[in-house]
């Protein structure tokens, strides 16, 4: 399998880390917007890096991109830039007859008038609007394919294949217990990123009434997380399994919730109430008089780059399934997990936790789909493919998921 | 009696207004780095004002200010900038020969090692240190002449002498209830310089100790502010009258607390952990590539301008000095204070609130010295002065002040 990766920054630095020592990779371009950054990742590969090269591309040039495609005689374009980008790569792949990953899908926009009740653009919809060309096309587009949205998705489905005859409720639960030493607040992610998604109006599904928004942070709820990362406290945020799961997996209630716990909570909110969440410039002094900024920039720049702080990190991230349901007519609750304890992936991989759990997901469903144990056609969820292959191997890989029955 | 005013910003521009309608003054030239912002201030006096008139001044620029104190023969000079100006308006009324009244002093620095604890160099101490030249030029710099220092200053000094024997402690509080309609969240104050005095270690003074300081949002109280306020969260802060009082006011105590309230204290700490407080300039995307910010500026820039908030501003805010001791043997203890209502002075003088309570009390004490109520040598605090003139002169002035017996 040849595999174009667009973007070299913490997760897809990683890919290459995980997928280089796997035997179903034929050849992977790694490219980024700043070549340097793409030679990096590869250089770092050691005796592994022959199979690698690096090129630059501008992730928002579809043309290019599709050119790429041609040219390296790619199978997939697997995307690991920010969702900025995920249409012009998603419509270049599909130009270009490759398949097509990603690890978030296409973005919202708010209902104009009822943003906290009422669905505007949904996330993934541009997407799946598209999906009749890529069946024609039979080539597949797996959308959504990290840890959360992507794992999550897998646990959902086999919780509805084997652990559940119904499904009153599934609720995807992200949790973690990060430190940074030397920082009274560093997150452990793009702090840009995160403010998109919290500040956004979170979505519901619910099968009497179909999708629906609330306000951001609603419905705070204490999740118990295991491995002795303990209660955090969680809220509601949009994300794309609230709209992936309810397509292929029958269940009366789907939620996110995000354990950013009440200190980041609060600081989100601080952040917009001082309108400093906006992209829209603002003026203030430069060096040769007034310059236009964007202030959720200006917030990214007071903060460490959240990729290059493995060293100073110390604990375990959670991402997992909640489920609750009935099994051979007996109440049944379970939470599906996987846990990444930073001073593993530092060890195992030189990457941080948050960014190592992202990458490791995509690089397993590569390998299904290079093996032939996945296979599909159109714009897919991963949890519209047999979820058991994606487990084991996910196992073999030496990272382990867990089941925690709680009924 | 000629005045000149630097700064015609909110403050500088209420002192025209209110000077405008007392016969003391015989002429006021307003100043101002930009010269259309005193031109506009003087405009608006209407009738009145010809006894006003505009120049533009650089109050970094010591000699400049020297020259037009001479040339304009003025007798005082009224610094109404913010404090990075005091040293050099300071020197320049002091080598023309002129008296001079600020409304916040020299600026503090924190101690190396122990800031939390020790002082470094004390808010005022540049000035102090310089008395015995004042009272050699036979000249008086009244330091400390707004309304927190200045009003609070006069109150501490009425109680130790008309109502107390014996004073164990002298705490300022100051508390509102102000909102502006149309906003989250929109401080009545210019944020930069509320970042500056509530981040710097605040200071107590004790007889037995000395100065000392403590840690930012030290010793939270709750206190009950008096004309419909009621009750709001106080904290130590970094203020004048802490190192002003116990100079002239006999004292076992003096403390300065500020009713932020639990809101904005935590947004206040939030742009610290965030880094967001910082004047060091930090690198983000500018329109023709990367421009070096600084991040508090951003901070300012995405807020309303305080002084332009008037119309959209309700409710009361109150400045006052809290005093606890013994009076004829019993235990005494009272709150002085003075209460301005926007909606008052905004009719009265098209005056936010906050700014207008900071104008009136160095326009009162200009009057003090121009018909002989109050005369000096050297650096005096509004404390070093009889009170009683002030007080009665403040309640001529249409804005009486009040007592509150809580013994």
């Amino acid at each position: 399998m040849r595999v174009l990766l667009v973007g070299a920054g913490g997760v897809g630095t990683a890919v290459t880390r995980i997928a280089a020592r796997r035997d179903f990779l034929t050849h992977m371009v790694v490219t980024d917007y700043d070549l340097a950054r793409a030679q990096a990742a590869v250089a770092a590969l050691g005796e592994e890096s022959s199979r690698f090269t690096a090129q630059r591309v501008d992730a928002s040039d579809q043309e290019a991109v599709r050119r790429i495609l041609t040219e390296q005689c790619c199978d997939v374009l697997l995307n690991a830039t920010d969702p900025r980008f995920v249409m012009p790569l998603f419509q270049a792949a599909l130009e270009a007859g490759a398949h097509y990953l990603d690890m978030a899908m296409s973005l919202s926009a708010p209902h104009a008038t009822r943003p906290y009740e009422e669905c505007g653009v949904k996330l993934g919809d541009e997407q799946l609007q598209q999906a009749q060309r890529w069946e024609e096309a039979g080539r597949l587009a797996l959308v959504g394919m990290g840890v959360e949205p992507g794992l999550s998705d897998v646990f959902a489905r086999y919780a509805a294949d084997e652990l559940f005859d119904d499904i009153e409720e599934i609720g995807i639960r992200d949790g973690a217990n990060l430190t940074v030493e030397g920082y009274d607040f560093a997150p452990s992610f793009s702090i840009w990123t995160t403010i998109e998604e919290c500040l956004n109006p979170p979505v519901v599904y619910e099968k009497d009434r179909g999708w629906y928004t609330t306000a951001p942070f609603s419905e705070p709820e204490v999740f118990d997380f295991p491995e002795g990362i303990g209660p955090v406290e969680c809220v509601n945020v949009e994300h794309e399994e609230a709209l992936l799961i309810p397509r292929w997996v029958d269940a009366r209630r789907v939620t996110f919730k995000y354990g950013l716990g009440n200190d980041f909570i609060a600081k989100l909110k601080t952040l917009h109430e001082l309108g400093l969440d906006s992209t829209a410039k603002v003026t203030v002094p430069g060096q040769d008089g007034p310059v236009g900024v964007s202030p959720r920039d200006v917030v990214a720049a007071c903060l460490p780059d959240p990729a290059g702080l493995g060293d100073r990190m110390t604990g375990k991230t959670c991402a997992g399934t909640w489920v609750k349901g009935t099994k051979d007519g007996a109440p049944r609750e379970v939470y599906l997990y996987h846990v990444v304890d930073n001073e593993w992936s530092m060890r195992e991989y030189g990457s941080q936790a948050v960014v190592w759990q992202t990458a490791v997901n995509p690089v397993v469903a590569l390998e299904l789909l290079a093996t032939g144990a996945w296979t599909g056609e159109g714009v897919l969820g991963p949890e519209a493919l047999p979820p058991r292959p994606f487990l084991d191997l996910l196992t073999e890989y030496g990272s382990p998921w867990g089941l925690r029955d709680q009924g």
